[in-house]
């Protein structure tokens, strides 16, 4: 087997996780961060610079076959000059259309792609303009740099409207109609430059504080996996796609609407480590190198949950059968994501026993 | 969750695969190898050195938590100074034991585990008279150091002993009895030291020149595996054991013998990694930390096969789909272990069909 080394920007903890499922493999790592403590900077060789700073880029891709990336905060300009001369995967051009909330909802809209409506917004004036287009409640977002429920407000009335925009104080907005929706879903989709798709089930999430906080999968429906799956060939196809593909979803009235993508590994496909005959992280490798494709089919029903601002203590990680800890390695930190535990059953009644078990042990800051 | 740091003794890829196993569990890893390459060296931090050296021991030692070991030949005096300030699991005393096929055998002898006939020699007259009170055929084997069917030669008549003799060139020996037996079956098993124990299903083991082959696991055998529970209590009870404990067993006529133990992870507990809940590496680790053990139990049926000598190609890797792949990131030599897949399906039957695609593209150097 031929030794390949994979430079990934951000050493956060999908790119540990990336490390961890790629060693296995015969892979070898590189990363880009700043800091020498991130999650997976000891999984690999380290170039201790800042994401956006083009001279790191370029050491990193010399010592690498293939180039890709944890964070999405990356410049997409930067990328586009190191692939000149190293491969990378997911595109520029993904991560630059990924990057910005008016680029993302146009290109839906150009492919035909259902989303909720959308008007953008680069003035006071403007931003009073498409709420009341949109219609209230809606919700204004920041087009660039948010996660996790931030650089996003919900505006109730036109009353809301002034503190939204001194709050997000960014010229560069985008208003959205807010959807009613029953429930959050997301597809997690693998694809190699041969143009091999692979695809996990759906997954259903449940978000706490505009936080994942539970990630289900298999999601059945065949309804909505066939509308995801179409959705999800035209956005691979428009961008002759490599790498693993997240896109997130409202479903309403039967329906799907976009809602965000992600050109990477997601948090709503941790589940498939021990949830599915290939995880997302082997399988966004095996993508980005050209190699065929892993079987994404569930092993049983998975179960997620995320841990927020600490880990649980020791005697309660250990004491619950049934649950998979993944600890990232990083201090604590109000919000921040410090782990997750998975749990795999035959049946989601089975994981909601394991669950409850751990709930009975376990109070999480939120 | 504490984050707890271990020490291993030999970075070979039984250490590799601890610390894959280990850093989702939240905990750092330190290694002692003569190798700056040696598979698991660089995941993370290294102490350079030899194996028998009490002072790397003692260096290593005061870096982490406890300490555990992923080779044999590690001096067991050294490991009981530095048991005085660091814990060390499995103990010096197993280790001790288990380095020495005539103290391993003694001590089956002294607990009532059945075991072949064995008669220590360390003469040439003493090997002749051991090898005719056993009878022809017997195996004379060197009593320290030998793994992989090496340090052994079969005496089918008289005339093999001068021979045997010569090349063993040892007067540490022990003759055995042939067993002409139906199957090798090995019973992998983890203790902490609250006295919980977590047995995996027995695993049937085919070795191709003295070396594991194919490993398949679960073996049922109702009553076994209600025999190979008993004897590995025993054991585990008389060290008061720590760690994972693997026992291979011979099957003649319905029962068992014991063969060897390991007082550490085994080949043949690899399948664990995606055959069963918890891998044999994470319970190694939770058995000498004294965590709670996790669950052992299969997910459905496993065959593993060793890759002897170099790892298929990649191109063979990747395109049988059903197959995981386990490489060492170890160079190429004629037997030397590099690499592991496991098939993971429904039922033994289906993961001959898996097997059988992969044998037709792939032939290993044995």
């Amino acid at each position: 087997m031929k030794n390949r080394t994979v430079g990934i920007v951000g050493a956060g903890q999908l790119g540990r996780m990336m490390a961890l499922a790629g060693t296995p493999l015969g892979l070898e790592f590189v990363f880009l961060d700043p800091n020498d403590d991130a999650p997976g900077a000891h999984l690999g060789e380290l170039v201790k610079g800042p994401f956006d700073n083009l001279d790191a880029l370029q050491e990193l891709a010399n010592k690498v076959d293939v180039v890709t990336f944890d964070v999405e905060n990356v410049p997409a300009s930067a990328l586009r000059k190191i692939a000149q001369h190293t491969p990378v995967w997911p595109s520029a051009d993904a991560l630059n259309t990924a990057q910005d909330r008016l680029n993302e909802k146009s290109l839906f809209t150009q492919l035909g792609i259902p989303t909720p409506k959308y008007i953008a917004a680069s003035s006071l004036q403007e931003l009073h303009s498409a709420a009341s287009q949109c219609g209230f409640p809606c919700v204004v977002k920041a087009r660039r740099l948010g996660y996790d429920g931030r650089g996003q407000r919900f505006l109730h009335s036109p009353e809301d409207i002034e503190d939204a925009w001194d709050s997000l104080n960014s010229d560069s907005l985008i208003v959205e109609e807010f959807v009613n929706f029953d429930c959050e879903v997301s597809l997690v989709v693998a694809r190699n430059q041969n143009g091999d798709v692979a695809r996990y089930p759906l997954a259903l999430n449940t978000h706490k504080n505009g936080i994942l906080h539970i990630c289900e999968a298999p999601y059945y429906d065949d309804k909505l996996s066939q509308l995801a799956k179409e959705h999800a060939d035209k956005l691979l196809n428009h961008f002759n796609y490599a790498g693993v593909l997240t896109i997130e979803f409202f479903v309403a009235h039967g329906q799907l609407l976009v809602n965000e993508i992600a050109p990477r590994v997601h948090n709503s496909g941790h589940w498939s480590i021990e949830g599915a005959h290939t995880s997302q992280f082997e399988n966004h490798l095996r993508a980005i190198l050209n190699w065929p494709l892993g079987d994404t089919s569930p092993r049983g029903h998975s179960t997620m949950v995320n841990f927020l601002g600490g880990m649980p203590a020791v005697e309660t990680c250990f004491s619950v059968q049934g649950m998979h800890y993944h600890c990232y390695g990083k201090s604590n930190r109000p919000s921040r994501k410090v782990g997750h535990g998975t749990i795999v059953a035959e049946s989601r009644e089975q994981c909601d026993i394991v669950l409850e078990h751990f709930n009975s042990l376990y109070q999480p800051e939120l």
